[in-house]
C-alpha cells in the first residue's frame, strides 16, 4: 500500500466552503486560511446556540503499545463511516504539536485512507493556533519579569514564580536555565524554564473555555506566583489578561479541513494528556453538535486517562453528555499485553490475544462506570488471523459487548460499515445515563483515591504530608471543588509502564500536586512526567526538506 | 481628528481578490487569510518573470527625533497620491513586530487618513511569518544541542556556539541565561540568550532570499558555532537547512493587503535595522515591480542608516535600480536638529528651522552619492507656520532639490497628489544611475571605512586589532565580498546620539563585527545595539482588551 502521505496527495480535496456548506456553515461564516482550510467564526457559532445537539460519541483505547493502536485513525474511519451510511457526521481531532514532528518521524493526522487533510499544514503551523498561544504564555511571562524588575509593587517571590516559559521545539537544553543574567538592566537571576507548548495551562484554558469572555476569566484566573506568604498571584493582578485575550482572539475559533473522503472535521486544539486533560477543544466539539448529527471525537492516550478525563474535566466542565464509546483494540496491542515481544507480534497466537484481552475487559468496566455505552473497534492489521480477531469478539461478546472488525487504515469507510451501523444503533438507543465519577463536593484528595482505586484498580494512594496539606491548603482557599487531572504512565493502568495487561495490588505515589486554577483542575503528578521533550540521535529534521516539486519530503 | 485606529475602523475594507485583481494577481494565485489579508503564490511570482519592472521608489527620512517624521504614513500617503493620479502604484513595506506592540503603545501601519489595514492583524500575528521564522530560528537552535547532546560528532566547541535563540516578545530576563542545567539529561550547560525575532538572520535570510531555493542555499550557510581551530560548523553540517526550509515555505511567500484608499500593498518582512538591512522582502518589491509601474518602499531609521542598507546591501544583491528617492522631513524634526526641546516644538522658529536643515541637506548629498535623484516630503503637521515650510523649501531649493509640502496624515490622497507627481516625473525623468556606494572587491575594513567617511563623514574608524583581525581572517575564508551592515544610533550621523544635526569631527569606533553568511554580510557594530528590548514601567499590556463588541482595546 501507498505511504499516508502518497495517499494525503493523492486525494482530491474540496473547497472548504463545499465541506462547511455540508454541514450549514455560511460562506461568511468562514475565515479562510488558504484553500482547504478555514476558521468558523465565532459569532455565528453563538448563533447556533438554541439548536439541539447531536450524539457525542468518544473514541478511546486500551493502553497504547509500540505496536500502535490507532484512536485518531478510528475516529477518522468512524466519522467517515458514518458518513457514508447517510448520517450527517463530524470529526473532533486535536491539533498536533509542531515541535515533536522533527523528532521522531510521524504525524498526527490519521493515517492509510482514514486521514485528515491537508495533513502537512495540519502538523506544521496550520492556522497557527499553538503560535498564539506560545505567544500569550511568554507575554504573561515577560509581564511578570517586567513586573519584579519595576519595583515588584504585588511583592512576589521571585522563588516561587510558577509559570514557565513555553516553545514549541523538543529542546531539552531549556528545561531548566538560569535567566536574567548580564547584570542590573536585565532584572534578577532567578531559575526558570521552558515546557513545549502543548503543556502550556493556556493550551488547557482554550480548549476549555466556551467563549472569548470565559477566556479572558480563566486567564485572569490563571496563579503565576506566590508571595513569601504564600497568598497567590493572579495574570489579573498583572494586568495581563486583556492583552493575552487579544493574542487568543482568533486561536479560540475552531478550525474546520476535510478527510480524505471530504467529510468534515474540527481539529482545535491539542492539550498534553498527562499534565492535562488531552482533549479537543470545547468550542469545536459543542459547535460540531449543533452542526451534526453525530460528533466523532478521540481522548488521549488509553482510557484509563483519556477517556476518565474527557468524562471528569471536559464533559463536566461543558455540560456534554456522550452517549456511547468506541474502545479501539489492536490484536497485536492486546498480544503485547499477552506478554509477547514486539518482534515476535507477526506470528499467530490466539492464546496471547486472550491474555491480552484483560486490559481491554478493565477499559471497558471503566466506561460503563461513567454510564455510558461501549463498543470495541478491533483496528485491523493485515497480519491478524481470524482466530486472533475472533478471540476478541468472544472475550467482549462475555462482557456483554460487541466488538466489531474494521478496516478503514486499508479501506477507508468501506472498512467501517458495521461499526459506524451498530455505533449508531448504539448512540441512539438511550442507554447512555452519564455521570461522572466522583461529585465535586469530595476532597481533593478523595478524588485522585476515587480514580486510582476505581479507574486504576490500585489499592491505595501514597502521598506525604507535604502532598496532603498543599492539598487542604487550596481546600481553603476555594478550589476544593475542582476535578483533578492525573498525570501518569499512559502503558499501565499502575505508575509503572512496565506492568501491562490488567495490573493488581498496586499503589498510586502522588509526587507532586499542580494547581491550574485558570484550566480548572489540580494536577496529580504520579511518576516522572516530561513536559519538554528532547530529539532522538538522529532527529528527523535531517532528512525533512522540499523535493524538486516543492513538495515535503520526510515529514511522514 | 479622529484617532488612527478609529479611522481604520471606519474604512471599507474591499475583499482582497478585487485588490490583487487591480495589479493582475487572479483568484487561483492568491492564498487567503481571512477576507482582507493573502499571500500570493510563489508559483505565480515566478511566471512573471520575463515582465519589464516598474519604476522603484525608495523613502527615506532624515534623522529620527521624538517628534516623529512619519515615512511609513509617507509611503503609504505616496502610493495613494500615486494610485490617485492613475498611475499603477503599490506600497511595500516591512511587517511589524508583534513583541514591542505590549510595550510602548503603537503600531507600524501608517498614521491618520494614510494606513494600511487591516491594522491590527498587521501588528499581531498577520499571516504567521514571524512565527514561522522563531520555529525555524530554534529548530536550528535546538539541533545544535542535540547534535552536541548525542556525542558531538562535528567537534563544536560548546564556548563558540553563535547561534542564540529567539522570541518574539521584549523580554529582557532571557537576554542572558545559563541553558542545559538539571543533569545529563539536560545536556551541556552553557551561556545562551534570546534576541528578539526581527533580529534573527532568519529574518535577513528571508528578506534578502530570491526564491525558495535561494532560501534553503542561504540558511545552509549560515554559521552556528566554531570548533576548537575556529573553523565554521554551519547550518548545512547539521543537516537543519532541509527542515527550516519547509518551516518558511509560506512565509517566503508575500503578503498582499490594501489601503485605507483601497489601493494594493505588500507587507513582508521586517529585518532589524541596525544588525540587519531594515528593508521589506526582495520577493516583495521584485514581486511589486512586475505588477506595477510604480513601487513605494521605505528604509528603515534615517537616510545614513536605512538608505545606505537599501542601496548597498538590497539593491546590490537583488539587482535593484532605484529611479528616485524621497526624503521624509518633518518641521518639527527638522526644529529639533536645530536645538529645540521636544516640549517647544509648539511654538514658531524659522530659525532653529533653518539650523536643522543641515541634517536634511547631509541626507540629499549623501543620496546624490548613490545616482539617485531625490525630492524631499515636508510631512505636514497641523501646527507647522507656514513660514517654517517656506525656510524647509528655500534650503532644498539651495541644494538643487525640490521639497513638496504632503498631508497624507490629515487630507489622504488628496494630499499627496503634488508629491505624487513630482515624484513619478522623476522617476520617470531617466536621471537615476544608480551605483552603490563601494565595490564588492574593497577590502572589508575599506567597506566601513567608505560609509563612515562619506556618508557619516567621520574623520576615521577605529578598530583595534581584534577587530581588523576578524576581518582579514573572513577574507581569506572567502567573504571578504560581502557588503557591510553598519549597526550603530539611528539618531545621530555620528555614533553618539545626542549629536543632532550635521556632526563633524568624530570618529567611527567599531567594537566587535559579526558575519551574517546566509544574510550575506558583515555587520560592523558602532555602539551599544540591544537586540532583546525589554518593556517599560507601564507596558502597553496593561491596557489592550477586547472591548463589549470584541473589538481590541489599547493596542494604538
Amino acid at each position: 500500500m501507498a505511504s499516508d502521505i502518497d495517499i494525503a496527495r493523492a486525494a482530491k480535496l474540496k473547497p472548504i466552503q463545499d465541506i462547511a456548506a455540508r454541514i450549514g456553515v455560511p460562506d461568511d461564516a468562514l475565515i479562510p486560511y488558504g484553500r482547504t482550510k478555514a476558521k468558523i467564526s465565532g459569532e455565528f457559532l453563538k448563533s447556533l446556540e438554541h439548536r439541539p445537539d447531536g450524539k457525542l460519541i468518544l473514541v478511546t483505547a486500551i493502553n497504547p503499545t509500540p505496536a500502535g493502536e490507532g484512536k485518531t485513525t478510528t475516529t477518522v474511519g468512524l466519522g467517515d463511516g458514518l458518513n457514508r451510511i447517510g448520517r450527517k457526521a463530524v470529526i473532533c481531532l486535536r491539533e498536533p504539536s509542531l515541535g515533536p514532528c522533527f523528532g521522531m518521524k510521524g504525524g498526527a493526522a490519521g493515517g492509510g485512507k482514514a486521514q485528515v487533510v491537508p495533513m502537512e499544514d495540519i502538523n506544521l503551523h496550520f492556522t497557527g493556533d499553538f503560535h498564539a498561544i506560545t505567544s500569550a504564555h511568554n507575554l504573561l511571562s515577560a509581564l511578570i519579569e517586567n513586573h519584579i524588575y519595576w519595583g515588584n509593587e504585588l511583592e512576589i517571590d521571585q522563588r516561587r514564580v510558577v509559570w514557565r516559559r513555553v516553545m514549541d521545539m523538543n529542546d531539552r537544553a531549556l528545561r531548566q536555565i538560569v535567566c536574567s543574567l548580564g547584570g542590573v538592566s536585565n532584572g534578577f537571576p532567578r531559575e526558570g524554564g521552558f515546557d513545549i507548548t502543548v503543556a502550556s495551562e493556556i493550551m488547557a484554558i482554550l480548549c476549555l473555555a466556551t467563549d472569548l469572555t470565559d477566556l479572558q476569566q480563566r486567564l485572569g484566573d490563571i496563579i503565576v506566583a506566590y508571595r513569601r506568604d504564600r497568598t497567590a498571584v493572579t495574570a489579573r493582578d498583572l494586568q495581563a489578561d486583556g492583552a493575552m485575550t487579544v493574542l487568543l482572539k482568533e486561536a479560540i475559533q475552531p478550525n474546520l479541513v476535510q478527510t480524505l473522503e471530504n467529510n468534515p472535521a474540527f481539529i482545535h486544539g491539542g492539550p498534553f494528556a498527562n499534565i492535562a486533560h488531552g482533549c479537543n477543544s470545547v468550542m469545536a466539539t459543542r459547535s460540531a453538535l449543533k452542526l451534526a448529527d453525530y460528533v466523532v471525537t478521540e481522548a488521549g492516550f488509553g482510557a484509563d486517562l483519556g477517556a476518565e478525563k474527557f468524562f471528569d474535566i471536559k464533559c463536566r466542565k461543558a455540560g456534554l453528555h456522550p452517549d456511547a464509546a468506541v474502545i479501539v483494540a489492536t490484536v497485536r496491542a492486546l498480544k503485547m499485553n499477552g506478554g509477547v515481544a514486539k518482534e515476535d507480534l507477526g506470528a499467530e497466537n490466539v492464546q496471547a490475544v486472550k491474555n491480552g484481552c484483560v486490559n481491554l475487559g478493565r477499559h471497558i468496566e471503566n466506561i460503563k462506570q461513567f454510564g455510558v455505552p461501549a463498543i470495541v473497534a478491533i483496528n485491523h492489521f493485515t497480519a491478524d488471523t481470524g482466530a486472533e480477531v475472533e478471540a476478541v469478539k468472544e472475550f467482549c461478546a462475555g462482557l456483554g459487548v460487541e466488538a466489531v472488525l474494521a478496516s478503514h487504515w486499508a479501506e477507508g469507510s468501506e472498512g467501517t460499515v458495521e461499526l459506524a451501523e451498530k455505533v449508531a444503533v448504539l448512540a441512539e438507543s438511550g442507554m447512555a445515563q452519564f455521570a461522572p465519577l466522583y461529585e465535586d463536593g469530595l476532597s481533593l484528595l478523595g478524588k485522585i483515591e476515587a480514580i486510582a482505586k476505581r479507574i486504576y484498580r490500585a489499592d491505595d494512594v501514597l502521598a506525604d504530608n507535604s502532598v496532603r496539606d498543599q492539598l487542604r491548603r487550596w481546600e481553603a482557599d476555594g478550589f476544593g471543588h475542582l476535578p483533578v487531572c492525573m498525570a501518569k504512565t499512559q502503558y499501565s493502568f499502575s505508575t509503572d509502564p512496565s506492568r501491562l495487561g490488567a495490573p493488581n495490588g498496586h499503589s498510586v505515589p502522588v509526587r507532586e500536586v499542580r494547581l491550574s486554577a485558570g484550566a480548572g483542575f489540580v494536577v496529580a503528578i504520579c511518576g516522572e512526567i516530561m513536559t519538554m521533550p528532547g530529539l532522538p540521535r538522529v532527529p528527523s529534521a535531517n532528512h525533512i526538506k522540499l523535493n524538486d516539486q516543492g513538495m515535503i519530503e520526510g515529514l511522514f
